[in-house]
């Protein structure tokens, strides 16, 4: 069973988790080379994974057999596992619980090669509905407060299998990140009463200069205060705190931004590895006034190092306004 | 001239450092390979560097010039620069100030294959007072809040230059990871009037399965809640804030103590990639009673992915007690 340990001091939690590696020798290269035949995402190759969660099935075709477009399935090799109580306890001055919640993979396309940014836009407007379809039936277990979606893009941003996929992990504490940025949120709600987040939006679409594309509902910027060079955020104009709120008409223009964006980079900064995470409001939250969920896209392209780890601090080489005009002389429509 | 910035909503600081690579050609594969002739931080290259800062000179012999052990030298792309006054300034929403501060590195030894690891125990003591050295000086700049020591070992933890050395980054404003340990530590004095560092080693010393080490005055042990399999700190066993009080006979098993734990992740890990940080007081603060300075030695064999950057959560495949069991059975000298 994974365990969740809080460090005492800062009050970050750790999984421990023993369903991965463990021995020192158990830390290998990521392989990249499908071992002959197809790998386990593969249409196809449906029997090769735990029985799927969700699937978008244009044909009607039954679970777990090839005919889908979009397909959620457990981790394998899960951080989390959704058996089970938390079962809190203390050891002398530390706090565990075991390791509760789920991992899920979403599999973008049947397609080995098949490439985020270049699906069909509606076709990614899919994959981001899955996200919210899980997002609410994750939301109907009570031990569960918090789903997070990201993306690893390539071995050196942490992806272990090259298919083109996502994935979610639904923890049973909000992640100390997001309770940062609720509490930095809230504080300037009291003071101001406004979203800090639509102060953001308003600002930088009237300054221009940090704004690389909208299209419909939303806008992608790069944040003043980027830890990575290119880093890039998408968020809906309009005030809305929860993903799972997405209306289904909105889906459409969230692809084609994340996608020319993904597009951009991939042209521009050639084909880097990157990440991006969703930050949403915790599950079962009412709408909140004082957040604003957000898609941030990190490209990796300059390695954490010491001072990083040791600070907080990052050292970022490339100003977002620079940032911004290369980004927007390489996305397709850009200003 | 780098800027500081402020993101608005946590409050975290970032560099922004046109000094290095800004455009998206200038992000290079580190270079490992010597391209002919000796390295910049060799011993007789002194006039390749800026002027030395400090030295250590056994035999007496003029700066700048050969003969020295251990030589700390202004980095020479610095991240931020010592010129200047710090203009604090807004933007609207946002704040920056420039980035005024100091980046040095220190390097450990003339021999570019030297090891740090394996220079003789009494060498290595002088590295660490020159850490000392260097942090009393900077502490006379009231500009100045922090100095950060941080080693980061081979190229997938940051290293750019293959010759052995660490460095340090005096920062204007005390780095964030540094506050959350001091509010942390603050609160759990305030309830039991104890440091919990202190409670810490104790527990750890009590219980055993998490030491790894002792030698003298300090201790090394796997933490609770590590982020990183074989992540490992050392602590004074004695209550001690800041590391500009280290006295100088303590250097010598402090020394023995970082050798020893690096020997063993050298041989057990297949000489793994890492960062070491060291965590003091902020500078010219009173001997704190609540914080307890540490050195954190992070072995980079997991990549953070996005996951990890979305949530602050950590995956740790390696339960420190099997750290402790696997590092103790490697260290010389080891339980």
């Amino acid at each position: 069973m994974p365990e969740l340990r809080r460090d005492p001091v800062v009050g970050r939690w750790v999984i421990i988790s023993t369903e991965r590696a463990r021995r020192p020798s158990d830390f290998p290269v990521p392989r990249w080379q499908r071992k002959g035949g197809p790998c386990v995402f593969c249409g196809g190759q449906e029997s090769r994974t735990p029985d799927e969660v969700w699937a978008l099935r244009p044909d009607g075709s039954e679970p777990n057999r090839p005919g889908w477009l979009v397909r959620v399935v457990p981790n394998k090799f899960p951080a989390l596992r959704i058996e089970g109580e938390l079962e809190r306890s203390g050891e002398g001055l530390f706090d565990r619980m075991n390791g509760v919640g789920a991992h899920e993979v979403v599999i973008e396309s049947p397609e080995h090669d098949a490439v985020i940014e270049r699906l069909p836009p509606s076709h990614l407007a899919e994959v981001l509905r899955a996200y919210r379809e899980r997002m609410r039936d994750l939301a109907k277990d009570p031990r569960l407060e918090y789903v997070m979606v990201f993306k690893n893009h390539r071995d050196l941003a942490g992806a272990s299998l090259e298919h083109t996929h996502s994935q979610l992990i639904a923890t049973p504490i909000a992640p100390i990140t997001v309770e940062e940025e609720l509490a930095g949120a809230l504080q300037h709600f009291r003071i101001k009463q406004r979203c800090i987040w639509c102060d953001i939006v308003r600002q930088e679409r009237r300054d221009g200069v940090r704004v690389i594309l909208e299209e419909g509902d939303f806008v992608a910027l790069a944040p003043f205060a980027p830890r990575f060079p290119f880093e890039t955020w998408i968020l809906p104009m309009a005030h809305r705190s929860s993903f799972e709120d997405t209306p289904a008409g909105d889906f459409l223009s969230l692809a084609g931004l994340v996608s020319k964006i993904l597009v951009g980079m991939t042209r521009h900064l050639d084909d880097p590895p990157y990440n991006f995470v969703l930050h949403s409001a915790p599950l079962r939250a009412a709408p909140l006034d004082h957040f604003h969920w957000h898609l941030e896209i990190i490209p990796k392209l300059t390695r954490v190092a010491g001072f990083e780890w040791g600070t907080g601090f990052f050292i970022n080489p490339t100003p977002p306004e620079d940032a911004a005009t290369y980004l927007r002389g390489e996305v397709p429509g850009g200003a």
